[in-house]
Formats: C-alpha cells, structure tokens, sequence
C-alpha cells in the first residue's frame, strides 16, 4: 500500500468492471456483507433499509458539504449517514443494522487521499441501553467474523490481489488494543508528530499509529469539539466523549466510529447549539427524543474502507462498483 | 385489504415504528431479504450496492419527476431504478442483483393509492444471456423462495397480522400462469372493462384481474408504446416487447416488471428518441452500450409491494420503516 503515492484515478466505467480486480474485490465485497448479516442476524439484530433522503441529516461530516434536493417543494437533504435514523429506530427493535448508503461532497483536496468517495456505504449497527465496551465488542466480533469469512471462502481472490491472508493472523487470535485519544497523543508526540490534544487526530498521526500496529485498534475517549452533538459526554470526565474510532493497521486509517448516544432533549439542544446546528432544523428527530428514545451505543463501518483493509488495495475508489472520488464528474 | 377506500396517512415516526404491525412487518421483510440473498447467492448471483446518484436514470417511470441534485456543478439524478447500472455490471458478472433505492415524486394524486411511495426498493436481478423465459422462471423462483421463508419461518408474525397463511397454498404448490398482453386485454373486455390494446393495462383492469387470481401470474408481451427504451421489441412482432410483469393475486396487484433488455447501440438510440429522450444525456451508459455489453433479461420486484403481498397489508407504505407518501412532507 502506497497511502502518500499519488493514485491513479477509475478507468472508464467499461474498464473498471470488467477488470480482474475489480472482479475479486466485489466477490470479496459482497462476502463481507454476506458475512455480516450472518453474524448480526444471529445475534439477534434485524436489519432495516435507511432512507436516502429527508429533512435533515448528519451534520457530522468533517468538511463535507451536504446535498440539497427539491422534495415536493421542501428543501430535503441526502443522507450523509443513518445515525438520526438509527436512533429513532430503537423503538421499533432494541439492536438493529443497516447498510446505508450515504453521499457527502467531500473538498476536492481529498481527491487524491485514496481514502475519500463521495458516494460510500456505512454498515450500521445500533443498540438500545448499550455500554461503549459492550458495542465495542460487538465491532471487533463483526470485524473478526468479516474477515474470517473472506479468508476461509474466498483465498483465490486474495491470491489474485496479492493479499497475504496471514496479514490478518494477529486479527484474528484475538482481541482489539483499547487505547485513549490521550494515550494516543502522547504516543504521537513521543514519535515527534504534533498532535492537538483537542482535536480529532489528523490524518498524518492515524497513518502513523495505523503503520504501527499489526492488527485494528480502538482509540477512545475523543475531546467533544471533535464529533457532533449525538455522542454521549463523559459524565466523569467532563469535555470528553465515550466514543470510539476502530483504526485498521499497516497504514489503511479508520474503519469505524462509533460511541454511547446522547439521549436526553435538553442535553442534545445544547450539544447542536455549541456545535453551531440549529435545533429548529431537526423537527421530526427532536419530537422523538423530547417523548423519549433509549440510550443507546452505536457504530458505523465504512464498508469501502473495510473492504480496501480487507482486500489490500491501493486506494478506497477501487473498492466500488461505480466509484465517485470527489469533484470527478462522468461525462 | 380494500384497496378502493381511502386509507390513513403514517402516524407520527414514533407512532409508526413503535406499532406491533410495523414491527411484524419489519421482521417480514428482513426475512424476505434474508430468502432473497439466500436464494439467489445460491444460483450463482453476486450482490452489488447500486449507485445513488448518477448523470442519468432511467426515463421509464410513469407519471413521475426525477430529483435533481447538484454534484460538484453538475446536474445528477437520484435514481429512479437500476436498469442502466444492471446492464453495465453485466461486463464484470452474468449474474449480479442488488437491492436498489429509488426515489420517485408521484404525482400528489397518487397518495392514496395505497400502493405509491416517493421512497422504495427494488429487488434487481439481470443475468447475461438469459431469455425472457428463463428470467421468468428465476423471477418465479424467486418469489416462492421469499414466500416460503416467511411461512416457515415467521408464522406467528403473519398470525399476529391476520395473515392467512392458506392464502399462499397455491402460489407454493406450483408454477404461475403466463399470459400475453393481448389476451389480458381480451379477458377484461369479456368482464366489461374498457381496456385499450396499446397501453399498459390500467390499474382498474390490473386490479380486477389481480382480485380474479389465486397466486401470482405474468402478463408478456406489453406493445411498445408502454415501456422504457430498454426493453426490447421482439423481432418476430413488431410493436410488441419481450418483457413482462407479474401481478400479485387478491387485488394486490404489479409486484414486478421484467424484460428482455435491448443491447443493440443504434437501436437502443433510437428507441430512446422514439420516447422523448436525448441520447445525448446518456453519454456513458451509450459509450459502453457502442463497445459492447452482452445481451441479457433481468427483473425488478418492488420490495414495499411485494411485503404489502406477504404480509397482507392494507397500504405499501406500512411496508417502509420510514415511509414517504407522495406529497407528504415531514416536518
């Protein structure tokens, strides 16, 4: 993986399907999502199909601009993730799962990061009155059984990409590393990186833990200017999150965010007036919340970046059907 | 089911998700999915995520607008189904399926149909080579499959809906009846109803003969005027198309259309100019159409009506977590 390289962008649409490692990667897509469904629907979860568009969204994207769209003259927006959706959802089931489809236009800098697309997939996964520890175990068992799957199922078609399935040995002995955001700055500052301790942890410090690890890796415990108003504060540790972020090894970067959820009405208004939303905006989403939805913890998985982990490819684009990098327009 | 009264609109999100119904028919659907991914893994298909947003759509939706969005300064579309994506994926497998999102603005007359939603999904299947006969066989196939899974599986479910589940006896005990456009029209003139042979049957007609059935049954051979340009026109009967829908029994109506795909560029040119639409529009779906893609069939089940079939409901949008009415805004 050549993560500072310059990447090639897709080929024609024609070129990029009918290539033979498109080809791998999509079988092996599709087994991840196969191996997912297994492992959740055992465990009891029922899998919902999230909307793609309504009247508000995630305004958790970093740097993302959202997408309007005219909805029977109502200024709707697309999805940039389910998490209002996933909320909402817990009173219909206490665990559920989507694979929800989400379009952020990303800046067109990202372009070349081999990690952004303007059209991805998240695998999301709710759970009513959840721990962060007991999501986090959820995550890493969904992440181990995935890769699994793929590496009893499909080993021709790591073969073919040149993926050797024994990079996924520390993986799958055992457990996930828990380590703090502060851990992690420390960490990043005894390798001579400056890293805010205020801020989510720029890219080049991820790249650098993420090469130095042999297996995916929590880091939790984020500061709260760092994420949107619907992760829960540390009651203990005021300023602070019980969030979490799953970081791939050898260079491939975050796969996964998740966190406990905020769930009280007046808490939440607070938390989207500090983070500059206007609670007006969220109707339908705070009436749920003002008449009571569970707490909850949830993650969302990048389902390309997962898939780009997994298949060990060079950049996220090649990990789509029909990629969208940012600011590339098809004729 | 009384399709002819006017129905209530979705309660509240809260309302909604929290009913016992809702919640049977949630667990139905995942259930249909469940089968549906068995079924067809099982023959061979891969699963692919179909894009959200695109150049172009598909022009072929009665009635409905298309939902702009601005890309990067480009006019996309949010897709209306999943035909030009289907057909292109066929140069990377000869069987792939996706479970596709659609949005369409129905007309505001349309929301009391009970069988309209501005937000659906489609079951999309297309396989390389195939003949009409042969997709209809899968298609066939396929819904016994689904049937069967929520009968064995979910029996208390549809108990607790007042869902016989007698009423799929015959759907399970065999094959579905075909028969041709023309004898359809044919048969509503006998029973008086006032049925033009070069149109689609008209929903009055599709519903009489729907209530007329036990089980699911085709109708073939749809004349030209009806249909998108993608549907190919049979050689052997000008002005008439390999293609068919399938119509649910007890008045539920259209579950799926299906079709013979047209693969030839000068052909599909113009037959898109035959129906009002610029070629020019269509740049990349055209340019890998002149280099080639095989010729093929394939189907789309709408999975909102198809769940208003298995679980016997009043209206479609009791089949969606998080329905859109057509012209009904959330505030």
């Amino acid at each position: 993986m050549t993560s500072e390289t310059a990447l090639a962008l897709p080929a024609s649409p024609r070129e990029h399907l009918s290539s033979p490692v498109t080809r791998s990667v999509l079988r092996i897509q599709h087994r991840m999502l196969t191996a997912t469904r297994e492992f959740l629907s055992g465990q009891g979860f029922t899998e919902l199909l999230p909307p793609i568009i309504g009247p508000v969204t995630d305004p958790g994207a970093r740097g993302a601009k959202q997408v309007d769209v005219d909805y029977y003259g109502h200024r709707y927006k697309l999805m940039t993730s389910a998490i209002l959706y996933k909320q909402a959802s817990l009173t219909a089931f206490d665990k559920i799962f989507c694979i929800a489809p989400n379009v952020r236009l990303e800046p067109l800098e990202t372009a070349n990061t081999s990690r952004h697309l303007a059209e991805f997939h998240q695998i999301d996964v709710e759970v009513a009155n959840a721990s962060r520890e007991s999501i986090m175990s959820v995550a890493e068992g969904l992440v181990a059984a995935v890769v699994r799957g793929v590496v009893d199922h499909l080993p021709a078609e790591l073969e073919l990409l040149g993926r050797d399935a024994g990079a996924f040995a520390d993986l799958l002995a055992g457990s996930f590393e828990r380590r703090t955001h502060a851990t992690a700055v420390a960490d990043l500052h005894s390798l001579g990186h400056d890293q805010s301790p205020d801020a989510e942890i720029d890219w080049a410090g991820e790249a650098l833990l993420s090469r130095k690890s042999s297996k995916p890796f929590f880091v939790t415990d984020y500061p709260k200017g760092s994420r949107g108003f619907y992760d829960r504060e540390n009651e203990q540790l005021p300023g602070f999150l019980r969030n979490f972020d799953l970081i791939a090894p050898e260079g491939y970067g975050e796969l996964c965010s998740g966190s406990e959820r905020e769930n009280g009405y007046a808490t939440i208004v607070a938390r989207m007036r500090e983070t500059g939303e206007n609670p007006a905006k969220y109707g339908w989403y705070l009436r749920m919340v003002r008449d009571g939805i569970p707490p909850s913890a949830g993650f969302g998985i990048g389902l390309e970046r997962f898939t780009r982990y997994v298949a060990g490819l060079d950049s996220v684009w090649q990990a789509s059907a029909y990629p969208k990098v940012p600011g590339v327009v098809l004729p």
